[in-house]
């Protein structure tokens, strides 16, 4: 088909009424669907049941580290834990804290230590009133949520298939010393699916911030989360990070809970020894310690690296076919009518599309009507404000694939009403 | 025997000499005990174990409010759990939060919100420079460690066998703006095992505070923790604060980490309304939720209040006997000798000692020369100091009882060497 822009309005007219037809036809069925949210399905968290027999009442609870995992103790986690986590970020086990089951708890936590102690000898970043923080867009709501929480401006730096814009990153962390970190999502990036590139995550390494307390918030949340025969691979930037002295840079974090069970997985971050010990002058006076019996349950259900790499092959089995339903129907319904682009990951979470400037709530909103919730318009960006209205994170992995078939018809109807509807006006 | 304080030098140089033989045949057996932490035992946590066994991989994990506890959601915990936990603090289910795996992390959690979001349309607590927190002494150090770090001025309070001296704090919680809350652990306190009394309930509940953002931490931490027949009973204070439309004044804790497994239960809040609602405004930004199938495996596993208040006669019979070696010594060692008295108490984890003045270090490091540890002297005040240097916690939980048994003789002769030495210098 060609493309909408070049052709005449009756044209456009006929196609709108066509396209209204079939939308109402949908509506009359009154469909609740749902793409909103990055939740893995009910197929996905039977496949880790088994986990649930990791531990039985006859469990040996010792550890090398710990005389009895149920007890009290253990603030950064024990040791075998440590230990899987370090073989998935390419650590040592020694520069790894484990937590309780949530990364993004663990990232809130540590911004507010930052916020109440303050890094690298400078005030706490609550006693620097004009603080801000870079962040890639599109990106993560809940991430922008804690910065926004913490009282940050937030800075936007457009994101490349390549990653953020390094230009952008390295000129305005160079030369501002109230900018105080900037939000990753180096691995299949929330919403883009993109790979930061080999380059991309050496100038990181490199940085050389204004600021002495300036750190990145390396959310490695798809870390293995592939799914095809052709992923991408992701430098390790604590590898890169040590060639210029500059790991104190760096939180990098991670979890179990796109791994096993999203609200019961364990959560993990990977620093230097400095942020460690950092990070810990807080969690000493936060907890005792999280739940290492989950830690052992992990640990005894995987094993090692191997059996979570094997784990994810089962994951892949369920997303490959609900990506592929995903960017297969945006390409036999959207390709050559210039009215939207879209991302083709190789793993994570999301597909990232977007419609023509000023359409994007409009698709929302008419995918609502329809009985297709989507994640909220502007929700990609700081404040929820897309500047372009154009951004939509589609989330394929929570309804079945009958489902989303019908779900994304829809989504690609709305897309093209909402393009002729701007085109006409 | 009579009082050390009424022998002549003598004598008491005669009792000195047999003690320090005693001292020294016990050091010379390289001992290593501990009654330092409020830890359980192991045979406490076997009792547990069978928690293992709630959830299979067959579970069905819906709850009526909850698609999947297995996934994302439910930021204040499923409705079974604030049932149960509803019903362990007397207050309805609406009014509970069920939260992770630490009380202490949630206590924390909790002053963080007031020092960042502030109460009542006053400042946040971290723009209020001349924050005090009111600490009835002796008490629990991990409580003093969370306004310590969060910058508060602590002001004791003398604990009294009813709780609290109320008329001091009335006194300077209605004159004194800058006092933003007080900690207490109300049912067998944390050292004294004390309960507070009725009347002291009843005017923590009619607190007139000088500061419209003052808040009662309540940590009911040993809320059913009853370790003999004659078990103390705390008023609600719910109950009573509504009588003057206080409830928003208190935030009510507790948690399973002593009633299953210490590193792996569930931490619950009780608190008003509007306190839930202020607290959730920075949850809402912390974290997506908590474990839900940890909350689910104790629902599970515990039914109802019923079965949990029949587990926790499986942990008296555990408990009971190694009080009462605790007190039964102390009794038959120390009794009429006028140098220590100690508190009998009916639940919780500590028996608490008050040495003669200037005394307690000195005992402490001659408990841990003979292989006995204790908590460090000074740890039931603030900032590490107690200003008369006599009180020590012990904790009897942890060791068995043959071991109990060696370390409380130890103690007793070292709190009579002390003496000794204290009074003939």
């Amino acid at each position: 088909m060609a493309a909408y822009s070049s052709m005449d309005k009756n044209t456009l007219n006929e196609e709108y009424n066509k396209l209204s037809q079939a939308y109402e036809a949908y509506k009359a069925q009154g469909l609740s669907l749902n793409m909103a949210r990055g939740k893995p399905c009910s197929q996905q968290l039977d496949i880790s049941n088994d986990i649930l027999n990791a531990l039985t009442p006859e469990t040996d609870f010792k550890a090398p580290d710990c005389p009895d995992c149920r007890n009290y103790g253990n603030l950064d986690g024990i040791d075998a834990a440590k230990k899987l986590f370090g073989d998935i970020f390419g650590v040592d086990k020694k520069n790894v804290f484990v937590g309780g089951n949530s990364s993004l708890n663990m990232m809130f936590d540590t911004i507010a230590c930052m916020m109440e102690l303050g890094a690298n000898g400078e005030n706490p970043w609550n006693q620097q009133p004009d603080r801000k923080f870079l962040c890639p867009v599109p990106g993560y709501d809940r991430h922008f949520g804690v910065t926004e929480y913490f009282g940050f401006e937030m800075i936007t730096v457009p994101m490349t298939p390549d990653g953020p814009d390094m230009d952008v990153v390295e000129k305005l962390v160079s030369e501002d010393a109230s900018i105080k970190g900037i939000w990753c999502v180096p691995k299949y990036s929330n919403p883009t699916g993109i790979t930061f590139s080999d380059e991309t995550v050496r100038r990181f390494a490199a940085l050389k911030p204004a600021a002495k307390d300036f750190r990145i918030m390396w959310d490695n949340a798809y870390i293995i989360h592939d799914i095809n025969d052709t992923p991408d691979k992701l430098l390790n930037i604590f590898d890169e990070a040590a060639k210029y002295g500059n790991e104190d840079l760096i939180f990098e974090f991670c979890s179990t809970s796109k791994i096993t069970f999203p609200g019961a997985g364990v959560a993990a971050m990977a620093a230097s020894e400095n942020n460690l010990k950092l990070v810990k002058r807080r969690y000493n006076f936060q907890t005792i310690g999280y739940d290492k019996t989950n830690m052992l349950r992990h640990v005894a259900y995987f094993k090692d690296l191997d059996g979570v790499l094997d784990h994810m092959q089962k994951q892949r089995a369920i997303l490959e076919p609900r990506f592929k339903m995903v960017t297969d129907t945006l390409e036999k319904e959207l390709s050559g009518l210039d009215v939207a682009c879209w991302t083709n990951p190789n793993g994570g979470y999301f597909v990232s599309v977007d419609v023509l400037e000023g359409c994007a709530k409009r698709v929302v909103s008419l995918c609502k009507e329809a009985g297709v919730v989507l994640t909220g318009a502007g929700a990609t960006y700081p404040y929820g404000k897309d500047p372009k209205d154009s951004n939509i994170r589609i989330a394929p992995t929570y309804p079945p694939v009958n489902e989303l078939e019908k779900a994304m018809d829809i989504f690609c109807i709305c897309v093209k009403l909402a393009a002729i509807e701007k085109i006409c006006k």
